[in-house]
């Protein structure tokens, strides 16, 4: 029915966020088209950090273990002030992130990299690549039929040119060492780039193309045609100092070179190391400050030279010989957001189209990448009419709450860094306060705190808390368990892969009871029956577990039941030979071969080992509901708020 | 110099071991070529089970993931024994592997995928690849060329002949109901497959090819073409029972059909049960006995739908509904081996081609693989010109005596499945024989405990033990530590990676005594020297870890000791740029973001925290000596034995 320039989604750009999206679409069959001006993705320096949750949500779709295996890992941070001798000292060291924030690490790793996996698995899963050097020229949305969400429904159309060599290639300023030198903005990092052509694409240059779409996402960078469109712009707090970015090889005999540190100087001003992959170490260095009435910085006397020298100054009196630079650039310290991130639930922004701040806290590319992440199931459950188009208000409610603690947790760490360092009397007080900054949002760089608040897809809190480990809103926070039927320990969020679906985690809690036994049998009967949310959302000729995956675990040790004993509905039997799906049960409990190994999720998690509790986890993993093994009728009830049944 | 014809190395087979060698020699840049007269690898059924230390060396080869993910894991034994109600019962659990084998688990997983496996890593380290549907002809190895190891010696000359369709597939036997019988042979495994074609390469064929070669190795299996040129056979115990294998999808109410479990039935013979990947689970099924007199059975009655009503009359009372059939076999049990493995140490045999019994066990496939585990690097030291031909002895003296210890493990593992399982009391008493067997043989069939005796490459054990953890010919133990530089910890066999290499691990001790601490720098200024193994066999243009790398390991809290206060060899300078090697230094202790996880590596391998010792560790990871730090001039005296002096 749908013509070859039918899509369900275009996306237009493929930084992180583009490719987030393309991914999840890819891998829920979702009919996508993802195009980018630039004829090369990017190949050195850009982004870099790649926070814990990043690499949860990289786990759920199959390639993490490229992350931790090409990374450099961040495992400590440590501080160096002046010191009274004159030089520099250590005065303190932290943990990158307080221990048990994720099963994954911290990792750095240049952009490039994370968007070849990204590229890699939507290639893996079902084919889909990136139309370069192609640009979005008009856009057009049809009020008609903006509501109408049928299957030949497509209200956006998309007028996309097809660019020369000339257009598709970054400016860039060769400078005389071989460098190439970005063009640097005032809203956002540049957008540089440089190395080797990835194919040839220009054979169609000049020819347009009008494609039709029932969403548009804009994932188009912080000077976002799509935002354009939708006549929004970035609003906020404009430059107050300017920092040279530097990815270089380096010998010094500065210790903690591999580790994540914060020197300031006697006055030369400040840096940030950071190391990377392949030996390269990113320095962040303070090159300056604005005017208060806002003069703008004579940016031509800036060169990787001058960054170098200033580096030295800084580092003094440790040695630092910069060997080899694979990367620089410059950019100026500014929060900016747009108010809005969606025409009529239509169109949509992600990633730097509608928040712009500094580099330095490693947030951008990851809360980039986890926008996507949030929007693009919504997206596929309304196209495959899982659930109503309503839920699609959720991605703004919560996405632009996210962007403003983000900007507002890079104002206060620019300030930090930007700060004067020693006061009038020599203290490095507002070092101290640099570290309590630090220590107190830890675990929200990491990005595993990151909290929705109650929305359609959120249920409120509900008192008392069964799960306090477990907020509504917040990603799982996963411990180990054991599979009964196989004796495997997991984490039990290496189950939740990133399919599309719900899962439904039943902390069964003392089995072995016989009052909780009922329990656990009522449960799953009502999960089995006509008027439950497994067979009222899962269409009839699918498998029980498409939908929603039920997964249970009891607090009792593994061997004290068999799986048997358990209720068909809960390791249902699988197409097409009825095998059982002995992946579905668990115990709080160790494997025989690493009997020390006991996760103990209930205790961490709060629940009760008696009575457990019932957990609904979204398809990014986010907590929707928590309630009692009574109360798992109120499940049915939160998602006939939105999930449209599939059978009578 | 070397023509296009001319080889360092021709394996012929590809299967596990010709593919494993392939990939080592791929690995370290020695040119190759690897033949199979099989037009395509394997694709179902054969061997499965991957052993805890097959996963380490897989690890060194970047490819363990692979393994991990797709595998099914074993963790538990469960044995099932009459009971007295005439039904079965559970009469014990155990680990598969004692806690604490290997950081890697146990697989199940079909050979195709593990040949898929070395093939991409093959294609990926320097892009070889099979020739299929190819085989030898002839072979002459030139006796004046015997002694002659110049890089223009080609002593061995093959002749190839590219095969036909007909003749590159193997014969099958179609049954009615569209699987495929494998032809079932007395000596080994049926050479079953079926499935697509991969490719096509009969362009050539009938064509003739001569090549010559510095070594070959014959890979190919049971039947060995190779072995045959050499006039070797396999001898030993001929067949004495018959057991049908069946891989298949079933739905059963037994309990551990996610477990190996070994049931023993009231009279209706033994089974053993392996979980399988995809919801595969293997069976090996007991269909009867030989005449002691030697008679041969009547194989023609025995049908994949006989193979299963046996099964079902053993798992009796359970249910056993079996679904699909994906591969099955038939193998009488026997155990045969060659009495030598090479012809001159030009021609050698690796896997099946001098040692073939059950498959039960789970131990061919990884016997294979380490065969050639143990032969690549070697054959490579000699190509390189870094050892004496000399160390070729030692293949040989290290892989028959592990064939040799197989053959009786496996003796005793097949007697013990035939046996009857009942006494005339009525009592299991066979079971009990059987646990206490399965008990006192799960290390070694982990692969872990594997042990070399003394030989050119593995120095006699000294008293009194340094490291009892590390006894001299067994594979180096590992434990976490942390590595000073960037606070990250590793499994210290991680950063034992199969490049080649040497490892010298300084167990340092406590440095901050300033006696340990003089120590540790005479051991430096040692291996700094000119007369030390470092730069006595390291060529003058490269890197001065290349050949032997140096990691250190200290007592002492990670942050007690900065990474600049070590000797410049213990953290060389890196080509080109002189940054250092950071990743050399380690603390027994753990990472600020995992404090609990402290590996205690000194306390496990029972190294004294204060005067430490030296470890070197093989290319193969194979402990070769330990001495104390006081004696490390023993290192350079017992390299000097065999290795090549690369400056003056």
């Amino acid at each position: 029915m749908a013509s070859s320039s039918d899509y369900d989604v275009v996306i237009v750009g493929a930084g992180p966020a583009g490719l987030m999206l393309a991914l999840w679409l890819a891998r829920l069959k979702i009919r996508t088209k993802i195009v980018d001006k630039r004829s090369v993705k990017v190949l050195a320096g850009q982004a870099d950090g790649v926070q814990c949750r990043t690499l949860e949500v990289a786990h759920s779709f199959g390639f993490v273990q490229r992350l931790i295996e090409e990374g450099a890992h961040i495992n400590e941070i440590c501080n160096w002030t002046p010191a009274a001798d004159g030089g520099l000292e250590r005065t303190k060291r932290m943990p990158d992130n307080e221990p048990g924030t994720s099963r994954f690490p911290h990792v750095v790793l240049t952009q490039g990299r994370i968007e070849r996996f990204l590229l890699d698995a939507m290639r893996d899963f079902n084919g889909l690549g990136v139309d370069r050097a192609v640009a979005p020229t008009n856009m057009t949305v049809d009020p008609a039929l903006l509501t109408d969400f049928s299957p030949s429904s497509y209200p956006v159309t998309l007028k996309l040119r097809h660019l020369s060599e000339d257009e598709a290639t970054p400016t860039q300023v060769g400078i005389a060492n071989g460098l190439h030198r970005s063009n640097v903005l005032s809203d956002d990092e540049a957008d540089a780039m440089h190395g080797t052509r990835e194919g040839g694409a220009y054979a169609l240059a000049g020819e347009e193309e009008t494609v039709r779409a029932k969403f548009v996402v804009g994932a188009d960078g912080a000077r976002s045609w799509v935002r354009k469109q939708l006549g929004l712009s970035l609003e906020g707090e404009s430059a107050n100092s300017l920092w040279g970015v530097l990815d270089a090889v380096v010998v010094t005999d500065f210790p903690d070179i591999r580790l994540k540190s914060s020197v300031q100087s006697h006055g030369a001003g400040s840096i940030l190391v950071v190391p990377r992959e392949n030996d390269l170490v990113r320095f962040y260095v303070q090159m300056g400050s604005t005017d208060p009435n806002g003069e703008r910085f004579d940016r031509s006397s800036i060169s990787p030279e001058s960054i170098v020298e200033t580096a030295q100054r800084i580092f003094q009196p440790f040695k630092l010989d910069i060997k080899h630079i694979d990367w620089w650039t410059l950019y100026e310290v500014g929060q900016r957001m747009s108010p809005q991130v969606t025409l009529d639930n239509r169109v949509f922004l992600a990633g730097d189209a509608f928040h712009t701040h500094s580099p330095k806290a490693g947030q951008g590319m990851n809360t980039s990448m986890m926008d996507s992440f949030s929007l693009g199931w919504k997206i596929a459950h309304v196209v495959q009419g899982k659930a109503s188009p309503a839920i699609l208000e959720t991605y703004g409610l919560e996405r632009l709450k996210v962007a403003r603690e983000l900007l507002d947790f890079d104002y206060k760490l620019s300030r930090m860094f930007a700060g004067k360092p020693i006061t009038s009397d020599g203290k490095p007080v507002s070092h101290e306060e640099f570290k309590k900054f630090y220590e107190s949002i830890g675990k929200w760089a990491s990005g595993t705190a990151v909290a929705y608040l109650p929305n359609m897809l959120v249920a409120p809190e509900r008192e008392p808390r069964l799960a306090p480990g477990l907020p509504h809103g917040q990603r799982f926070e996963s411990h180990a368990v054991v599979a009964l039927a196989d004796a495997r320990p997991w984490h039990l969020a290496d189950r939740f892969l990133s399919d599309g679906r719900w899962r439904l985690v039943l902390f069964a809690g003392d089995v072995r009871e016989p009052q909780q036994r009922d329990k656990l049998e009522q449960a799953a009967a009502y999960l089995d029956s006509s008027a439950g949310p497994l067979r009222t959302f899962t269409p009839a000729d699918d498998d029980l577990d498409s939908v929603i995956e039920v997964l249970t675990v009891i607090s009792d040790p593994r061997t004290s039941v068999e799986p048997n004993a358990f209720p068909d509905v809960l390791w249902p039997p699988k197409k097409p030979y009825g095998s059982r799906s002995y992946d579905k049960l668990y115990a709080d409990d160790s494997s025989p071969v690493t009997p020390n190994d006991r996760g103990e999720i209930y205790k961490h998690l709060g629940i009760d080992a008696k009575t457990g509790c019932v957990v609904l986890v979204r398809p990014d993993q986010v907590v929707a509901l928590v309630c009692s093994l009574d109360d798992i009728g109120d499940i049915g009830s939160f998602l006939s708020q939105f999930m449209v049944p599939q059978q009578q």
